[in-house]
């Protein structure tokens, strides 16, 4: 087992060998097992067959998100792998609080990959989403887009494609979803975005919070292509 | 201006004499104003012009949630107001961990008509929802429904009819969601509740946290049958 992992399930769940649990590698399997061996510093279980994991969305959903202030950022990651995207993307754009600089010496992308993990663990989900270092939004832009990638920018409050307009378009194998900091986008974001074939689209009139907007917008997401 | 108001624009925010104000009555109608007087418990201003309210859902929404753990309903109450119901009407089910006789001695019912407010002037809405007392689950099955309302009530994971085909009936004018605690309604409750034809509706596969439950069901109603 992974150390932290293994410190869970000795010092806090204090199983012993013999003990049954469940255990996934984070890319789709999931397994019933048992305790095997607990030891101070690690553990191993011993895997008895595989049970069906939970099902995944049929399209691959990339959250690619402005990061926000203070601890706000820990709830957006928790409520997107809830939600089932396949990964995380957090950007820095014009209006984001935080430089890119900071936000590497501060350590909190190796927070919102535990917070993943754990979040992955409380919904029963056999994948655990990915969570890459920070980009800036121009990076994210110029980076060519994957075969048949739908890339989507939620635009508030300026009214151009109205979400449920989505419906009438096929279901997307691959989705990219870039929502903005507390400030929004600038203008010559939203330029250079839909220069770039980003699709602008908005979630109705209400004024949403901040750290709200990535789980409303994915909700509305899961209602228009998935079995929900 | 109520007095909690009134020591808001004195104490904290220092408004003088004369300061531009948007005030609004909670009831759908808002107002250019300005600061006429402040004094040390209390305050006037002076009614300007009428300004348009922000939009409300062509549907009145009531959101029926069984009483959460903690400070959970704390956020249930602002994410509900932020989506746009009318109402939050909290109830006591088989498997809610609070008595109603406990939960009337908390004043947490106060607290959260405080927070409809403070998250109604957060997301510009002009109309503050009610927050009733809490009532039992029997109580508000047994209540008769108003003219044209649709009472639908969120079964999980048990999988009966998926909220996407709510999508194939009219927008209701009027429409009471109804969500259980932590641990689920109990079949006795399902069962009398379908016998009184509220529909049971589920939300797809994937494991949501009771807190943020709330927040995904009314961002899918709102997807189903509002301009967004």
């Amino acid at each position: 087992m992974p150390e932290d992992e293994a410190a869970h399930l000795g010092r806090v769940l204090r199983l012993r060998p013999g003990a049954p649990v469940r255990v996934f590698d984070g890319a789709g399997r999931e397994w019933h097992a048992e305790v095997a061996d607990v030891r101070p510093h690690g553990a191993a279980v011993r895997v008895i067959e595989p049970v069906p994991a939970s099902p995944e969305w049929r399209a691959a959903v990339t959250l690619v998100v402005a990061v926000l202030k203070g601890e706000k950022m820990d709830d957006v990651i928790r409520d997107a792998v809830m939600m089932g995207v396949c990964a995380v993307q957090p950007i820095i754009s014009a209006r984001t609080e935080i430089s890119a600089a900071a936000l590497g010496r501060s350590g909190r992308v190796d927070r919102w990959k535990r917070i993943a993990i754990s979040s992955a663990k409380q919904c029963g989900r056999a994948v655990v989403p990915r969570v890459p270092e920070a980009m800036s939004f121009d990076a994210w832009l110029t980076r060519a887009p994957a075969t048949s990638e739908m890339r989507l920018m939620l635009v508030e409050p300026l009214a151009q494609v109205n979400a449920r307009r989505l419906r009438e378009l096929p279901a997307p194998d691959r989705v990219s979803l870039a929502i903005g900091p507390e400030g929004g986008w600038t203008s010559d974001e939203i330029a250079t975005a839909t220069a770039a074939e980003v699709v602008p689209i908005r979630l109705g009139a209400r004024t949403l919070r901040a750290d709200a907007v990535p789980l409303v917008a994915l909700a509305v997401c899961q209602s228009l292509w998935e079995d929900i």
